[in-house]
């Protein structure tokens, strides 16, 4: 049986995940693609350590040449993220006319362009099916499975970490920091857990999901972002009073010529799946064309579940080389009905807004006045007896507003002396 | 540009929509794979009536050999459904070096042995993402997406009509019979839909999602298979009040060496994203041992949304041929540790059990004595007040239980004089 030889970089989590596989089902692989998967050489910086699988020392080096230019090495795994020098690898490899898998959303996000344009230029593939929502397999998905499907909107929770806080405060009653802290202890949050918190993971993820639907690799910049850290208890309450959840959400939609970009906390009707996403879980919602609204769930982290997509990954590019087949799986194609990004202030929803005020007459026609000024209309208000309070929460939802003129009306609203704390607004998803 | 020559049996819902998309979006697909798919015939039976797509009357016949023995056509799509002549069309088309892709879950279900074999032995693909979930990508998500996996267990929705007047009943309150007519009334169920009510067309789905995960084409006759008309909106209520939607859910559970296969009307606990499912949508939930649980959802039928899952098998059967490949994508491979399938007696679960009694002191404490004496022990029992009823319902959920014990325990209840009608028992799955 033929072999094919794979060079695996970095030996975390994932990649000794990912090496436990192929050992553990050597059989079932060589048996379902009719070739053996031989790892020829691991390099990691630390080759001492003790990990969960047992390694042989032959296998492993602190040179990553050994990799890069060893000519019999077909395949190259790169599971060390970070954008350097993960990014000088990945080009090393296709130089050296080897094909890629990688788990990398940073560097793809950041430098998808130019690695893309080189693969493509040295006629070898790079698959990243473990990118994004970790075992789900969301990307040959929508790049084979809806090959002949045009997209109108993405919907995401890509984001394991951000989504189990915000189930357990809103599961759990806890705050912010507790459901943080719980997160960290039970290792679903990294130790500086900021990218996440803030929304810049699920923007990567958010970036090449809009490039394989869209065929548009945007910049980081062109997305709007905004974190989970301003989200309190208090507002996963009212929110779940008037029959949503709030989670982070990472949307990409369509509104005629433009597309509409932006990772940020979210009210989502109870009705819809996605607010049933609960725990480090992920789950990403597409409307398309022909295959109509689809919707795919599952861990979004794990050691063995992105090892899983991994290997997915490697036996489809077996087959590549198998059939001598230089396939960008499918070309991607660019959306030319799309002429812009829509700019965040042009964009339009329902919103949920918090006020706190002073407990005192008149506050909500003042309110009110404003926001009737910016011509923005109430749908529902709720502001309930607190004793010995001073400052109340008045909690409100408002009709479809631009967000233009919503952002006008807080900062006027917010100006009002009876007015204690800034505002909170955010965004209502009809789904 | 190099082309790759299709011919198409069966111009009705499906086979019209598949060329639909051929011809609205040749650009797009063209760019996408590189190589052009020209449909050089069309056969029907009925080649005079209009449309809902303008075909050259030139490409239509109604002799399929003229594609059948037609050396430039490279891949025959089946669309005619049933067994005969279907069987017969894909069987020669195989034998005269043609790739097929077919949308007949009731063929593959049944005679699927004999035609995977004889693929197999012609070198050729037989590719049948449509015949499970329509445009949900699920086969290619197993098969490929997954192929590192072993499976534990899938519970599918997989039946539109069904799912849609279950969903008609529980939220909107109508009876089964009413729940029924408007799915004719609005094209949800065709005019016979005894296949779709009695639960064959989700066996069907069922053997061929076991198949994929397991390994095993069982028969028709090895799935125990429960029908929905026995369904009626008073244990749709009763089951809502105990947090529970009834779905019609296929299920294939692996048990130790057994595995259990049926599709049954089933209590889904509503905190589990199944039981969200509405409408004519499908959902397939599968657990797996490296990427976990996973839920794949969207439309369970509609001609475009079969159409697109049509046209992406397509897709790959053009890569397979420009590639000179034959592969059966990825072998399917049998789970040896499965021995046996599981007889429905031994199956263990907990029930909703609806008794319908006469109202009279006594009843329940001689109904719960016969469940004790077959060692089931009562979970909860409801039993409201009823005005000028002489006839009472009694609903009890139960700890798990053997079918076996179950039945007996029911056979006996039902013999008591106090006992009016036929007592239901409705499999809870925790999931």
């Amino acid at each position: 049986m033929k072999s094919i030889n794979v060079g695996l970089i970095g030996l975390g989590n994932v990649g000794s995940g990912v090496f436990k596989i192929l050992e553990d089902k050597k059989g079932l692989l060589s048996k379902k693609i009719g070739l053996k998967i031989n790892v020829k050489k691991i390099c990691d910086k630390d080759i001492v350590s003790k990990r969960n699988v047992s390694v042989n020392k032959g296998l492993l080096t602190k040179d990553v040449k050994e990799i890069l230019n060893d000519p019999q090495i077909d395949i190259v795994i790169e599971l060390i993220g970070g954008i350097h020098p993960a990014k000088e690898y990945i080009m090393e490899a296709l130089k050296n006319g080897k094909h890629v898998v990688t788990a990398n959303k940073a560097l793809l996000a950041q430098e998808g362009k130019e690695i893309f344009a080189y693969a493509s230029e040295r006629a070898k593939n790079i698959y990243f099916e473990a990118s994004v929502g970790a075992g789900i397999p969301i990307i040959k998905s929508l790049r084979e499975g809806l090959v002949a499907n045009r997209f109108y909107s993405i919907f995401g929770i890509v984001n394991g970490t951000t989504n189990y806080i915000l189930s357990e405060m809103s599961y759990n009653n806890l705050t912010f920091n507790e459901a943080l802290s719980q997160a960290i202890k039970k290792g679903f949050a990294e130790k500086d857990p900021s990218l996440d918190i803030m929304g810049i993971d699920s923007a990567h993820k958010l970036i090449l999901l809009v490039y394989l639907c869209f065929g548009r690799l945007v910049s980081l910049d062109e997305v709007f972002i905004e974190g989970i850290s301003e989200i309190s208890l208090l507002d996963v309450s009212y929110a779940k009073e008037l029959g949503f959840e709030i989670k982070l959400l990472a949307t990409a939609k369509k509104q005629r010529d433009e597309l509409e970009l932006r990772v940020q906390p979210t009210l989502i009707p109870k009705r819809h799946l996605l607010s049933s996403v609960g725990g480090v879980c992920n789950a990403i919602f597409v409307s398309s064309d022909l295959a109509g609204d689809l919707l795919f769930y599952g861990p979004g982290a794990g050691r063995m579940s992105a090892a899983s997509a991994v290997v997915a990954d490697l036996v489809d590019l077996t087959q590549d080389i198998k059939a001598g087949l230089f396939k960008p799986i499918l070309n991607i194609l660019s959306d030319t009905s799309i002429k812009r990004l829509r700019k965040i202030e042009d964009s339009i929803s329902r919103y949920y807004i918090r006020f706190m005020a002073k407990d005192q007459p008149g506050v909500l026609a003042r309110i009110s006045g404003i926001l009737a000024k910016n011509n923005i209309s109430i749908a529902s208000v709720t502001q309930k007896e607190r004793k010995k309070a001073s400052v109340v929460p008045i909690v409100m939802v408002i009709h479809e507003a631009k967000e233009r003129s919503l952002r006008l009306a807080l900062e006027a609203i917010d100006r009002l002396e009876v007015i204690k704390q800034k505002s909170i607004a955010i965004r209502i998803e009809e789904l």
